[in-house]
């Protein structure tokens, strides 16, 4: 849904780009996860590129993510869905690769549109470690300076590589989960509620110490300064113009349907079910080794209990605010 | 490891492809399933294309299946499998498309090189039914002539979508599993025993009369004529030169290996995972409706069960002789 915001300026690149004379149009979706919320940027983006291809030009997609991601249920959200680019346009032709955007997935200057949305803030493998916290915003000031230089280095890598794979005057559009000024996401009233119901467990004798201080949410959120830093180096500044940057805060949908219908049962366990989508994996994750499934699937029910709980007691401390940034890059030629 | 056969002729199409300029090598990979046995002939692909490309020129490997496929595994083993090309050639680059082949996957006229092993004698959707058994090498004369006729539409179908993906000059190389001038696949006994366990399964009331009528494993076994008969056809036959069309028996590794420790139990065994590797989506899938996914495992282990105890009393039953056809095909300019 966040990602719709950045439909104009996706429409913009697909104007701005070189239309193809013979060669392949190629849009690259990176970090697209299981697709739902690729169908209407990629149908954007179609959409404004046939206006300047000749009829009947083929476009393809390429949905990138981890070579773990569930590429099934994407495939099938691209058969099946009515919504499915490839239900409206016959000449669409829809790919996959499961491999990391810190990596290079494309061969050079092959690239015309490249869309990423609330992606960019997952940090590449083994970012430094969190001890007294989950999440990366609420840190010691030690930790974060050094997932600050992490991601700074994650950022340049990922700018890098696009350059490589876009054609020249090929255009990247970025919607980024970022920090503001203080370099606060917006989520921290609600991480700083999960890391108080993790430490009661630790308290409580149901999760040891060790392997709380393992646990971390690998993410982090860059201001605008860290998203354009790399950009004013000459290297990467060389191949890569800024045409547009934005930031806009992300209204809290929970929060809003909370203050409308009153229901705090129904908004405490949306709420808890929102953390769990995007930290369950990595929190609960890395038990695995000393843990049998069913202890882990105990421990998740139990933890993601306790937020509902906690949600329950504080409601304001659920609210999100989270903040967008969105970019448009051209591939100097 | 059928696929092994095919490496030679897929060498010879990569030496006989137009070596691209500036565009791009595509090899497409039709039926990959988890990629395991896509390993080698990607290898060899690609080595035998290096010989013929500039140094660092990039390749493209696009491997695809039925999007319900199992892509995470695939990916998987293209990240981690030391055989992976990946590991091998840093210019080489991996993509998957879950999509069906009896459907148009790639933009028209951007395959160098296709490669099929041991996928083609899968049947496109409702293929007709098979009434008294389960294979159609074994339908009633009537059933076999109307599976004969969907199988034929199938492979025409097949081969005038691979001439449109295929550049000028592009290459196809097919292992297919075949069928002898008799139409006999090689595998009749074994699946004339299964297809003995099942009815024995109906008469001793485990399973109904209905469910076992609309079991069948959608595959067919095409002779050389049918194999080649769309060739002889003015439009096909006018983009599709064959260039070569070899066929050969593949021994039965399992029977080899009885034959030399004489271990019937784990012979028996091994006989009954092999069916149920490639039988137990097709045959217990559709029983789906009114049974529990518990009620349809204990079929499962029940059906399988009896084939091995049939295959450790018959055991020269479960010997299969399989057939394969090595094709080798130009696109025409």
């Amino acid at each position: 849904v966040a990602g719709e915001l950045g439909l104009e300026l996706l429409a913009r690149a697909a104007a701005a780009v070189p239309a193809p004379g013979d060669g392949l149009c190629v849009i690259a979706d990176y970090g697209a996860s299981e697709g739902h919320n690729s169908l209407a940027p990629m149908r954007t983006a179609i959409r404004a590129l046939r206006a300047r291809l000749p009829a009947g030009a083929p476009v393809t997609v390429v949905h990138t993510d981890l070579p773990g991601n569930d590429f099934r249920s994407l495939f099938t959200v691209l058969d099946q869905d009515p919504e499915s680019y490839l239900r409206h346009d016959q000449e669409a032709f829809a790919f996959a690769a499961g491999r990391s955007f810190y990596q290079q997935i494309f061969p050079p200057a092959t690239v015309t549109i490249g869309w990423s949305s609330i992606a960019v803030h997952w940090l590449s493998a083994d970012p430094p470690p969190i001890r007294d916290h989950v999440f990366a915003p609420l840190a010691d000031r030690e930790e974060r300076s050094r997932i600050a230089a992490h991601a700074a280095a994650d950022w340049s890598r990922f700018l890098a590589l696009r350059a490589t794979e876009l054609v020249p005057g090929g255009q990247l559009v970025i919607v980024g989960s970022a920090a503001d000024a203080e370099s606060r996401s917006g989520a921290e009233p609600l991480l700083e509620l999960a890391n108080g119901a993790l430490r009661a467990m630790v308290d409580d004798g149901e999760l040891r110490a060790d392997e709380y201080e393992r646990m971390a949410i690998p993410t982090y959120y860059r201001t605008r300064e860290e998203f354009t830093a790399p950009l004013r180096d000459a290297s990467l500044g060389g191949k890569l113009a800024l045409d547009e940057c934005v930031e806009t805060g992300l209204e809290d949908p929970l929060w809003a349907a909370y203050q409308a219908n009153g229901e705090i049962e129904s908004y405490a366990s949306q709420v808890s079910g929102f953390l769990r989508a995007f930290s369950e994996p990595c929190l609960l994750g890395p038990l695995a080794a000393g843990r049998s499934a069913g202890e882990i699937a105990g421990l998740a029910e139990r933890f993601y209990g306790r937020v509902r709980e906690a949600v329950t007691a504080q409601p304001e401390n659920g609210r999100c605010a989270w903040r967008l940034i969105l970019l448009r890059l051209t591939r100097r030629p």
